[in-house]
């Protein structure tokens, strides 16, 4: 990407190991990411250019000399952060918090929009997978990538439980893996706010019971009515901008929690006396998607979770700045790309 | 109260029963709160006036028809908020947030600065006591209708558990109980941030570990040397200012906790992107200090928990004027009423 709404495809040096922690991966799936979007509706214009995509599965095709547990062949997730996979944070379930933590795309690592991409810290990045490079599951276990954690750790972190009341803020891809996480995680009632027609029909079918299209304080009007007044226990905030966590925060039930995984569009968190004086919990952040893997992945192996029905559309690279057009226009809910 | 630095001792109507779930309460001990500083800084002139103070320990004098529980001649803690002990809100132990909550010198209500007061929902809002109404332990006893219960919620919120690092921003008399519940509560190092040599000395003695006396960015990375370059698990913020928000924030470990029960003084939440980023949750508010009152009412009882040092001054009511002066001048740390 070289601006807001300048994507290309071009043939950039292949990947090569660096580090001997690193592997080289070839892409067998990547998408297009809703946060891609912010960049493409905003970036200034760069010589050097941004490498974009951050989610992918894909088949190693080389390690370096101290990758022990990854192997070449393997299929294998890639998560949109790289972790050692041995500090601290990572023992504690945080990888996206690890002391060598790095975002796919950013600070001069690949992008995953792409052929092949080096891995940093291979072992403790990659989740290998047990299936075939061409599974009929494969959009379900890319978004496991991305998409499908962050949705869960919306609900985690906003406690999601069962019997418990929760809303979800966006309709777009995290949206709606956030609506099939609080199904999952035993919610009773599951409100998604959004007003894309084709969406809100998915969402519905991933386990939604209402559906609120208004916004601002009509938002939350309609949000307390369908709540006995009181509002959601769990709040799962997958937008980031300011005015969607104002309304989070407003349709919460006092003693509930959001729990924000839409990048912060925003320097502050509006709603800070409403918040307290509702003593409502506010977390989140970039998703520790790969520590979620373990919990995640039986269920989409077992088709019991069907989160790759968010892609509808796939394209192969030379389409991937048509994607970004698709996604920007709501054309598309999320792209998938098959190099 | 009737302007900022303009509080006064009158005589008003004598408290009567209104509602048959009333009672009336003699008080034996009352106090001047920290939060009480902030109408004394800046409230503007009101020709009605302000009833003020909300925590008392006092001896039942009458109740209305329907009150079954709480019988005359009790000795009882008056937590700060009145509640009915039966609603949702209060089944789930949140009873700052009962359907019929009322803040005592807020709405007409009586401030607990005084001889005696009436009080709502009796059953549900006061806590019998097995002690005289002159025990020894009084002070500390005071302490469970605010400023104790109030500490251990903020050590709750921000999740202080055994081995874990908290830091307690403030040294008022919350931030002194906050350090008492976070060791309470089994943290292994406890940073008190403050600067003022008597409660440093009394917040040591209480089990802080450490302390910084810096403020902004110099406190943030002293507490980041303290902590091998972390931060802590746990901030207890006590204070409310926007400031000390940012310090909070800044001062948390990766996927850590804020635990904020200074009343805000601030509209937005500071240091959205850091929270994000750093997967911080921020939570807190009106603490549900009548739902804690079974678990710290026998460590008070049985001596192992001492807030009742946080008075260093005893005044009658005819005192109260010169009280909010001292704690304003941050002469006094809490000032304890005996009418």
């Amino acid at each position: 990407m070289y601006a807001a709404g300048d994507v290309r495809v071009q043939d950039v040096p292949d990947a090569a190991i660096v580090e001997p922690t690193d592997a080289i991966m070839r892409v067998t799936r990547a998408c297009i990411c809703g946060s891609d979007l912010w960049p493409y509706a905003s970036m200034e214009r760069s010589e050097a250019g941004q490498a974009m995509g951050h989610e992918a599965i894909g088949v190693v095709e080389d390690v370096g000399s101290q990758v022990a547990k990854i192997k070449k062949g393997n299929v294998v997730v890639m998560p949109f952060a790289s972790s050692d996979g041995t500090c601290t944070f990572c023992r504690e379930g945080l990888p996206t918090a690890c002391v060598h933590v790095g975002f796919f795309g950013n600070n001069g690592t690949n992008g995953a929009q792409a052929e092949a991409l080096r891995i940093p810290f291979a072992d403790g990045t990659l989740y290998p997978l047990p299936v075939g490079e061409d599974d009929a599951l494969m959009p379900s276990l890319l978004t496991l990538s991305d998409v499908m954690g962050t949705g869960h750790h919306a609900a985690v972190v906003a406690r999601v439980g069962p019997g418990k009341r929760a809303a979800v803020v966006g309709d777009g891809a995290v949206g709606l893996c956030a609506v099939i996480a609080a199904k999952r995680l035993g919610a009773e009632q599951i409100i998604i706010m959004g007003r894309h027609d084709d969406r809100i029909a998915l969402a519905r079918e991933f386990g939604a019971t209402d559906v609120v299209s208004e916004r601002g304080e009509a938002a939350v009007e309609r949000v307390r009515e369908l709540t006995g007044g009181d509002g959601v226990h769990s709040v799962l905030e997958c937008v980031g901008h300011g005015a969607s966590m104002e309304t989070a925060i407003g349709i919460a039930r006092p003693g509930g929690a959001v729990g924000r995984v839409g990048v912060p569009q925003h320097t502050e968190i509006p709603g800070s006396l409403p918040a307290f004086f509702g003593n409502i919990t506010i977390g989140g952040g970039p998703a520790p998607v790969r520590a979620y893997l373990d919990e995640l992945r039986p269920d989409v192996l077992a088709g019991r979770i069907e989160p790759g029905r968010v892609f509808d559309r796939n394209v192969g690279l030379d389409g991937v700045p048509d994607g970004y057009r698709a996604m920007a226009d709501r054309e598309a809910i999320k792209v998938m790309v098959t190099p």
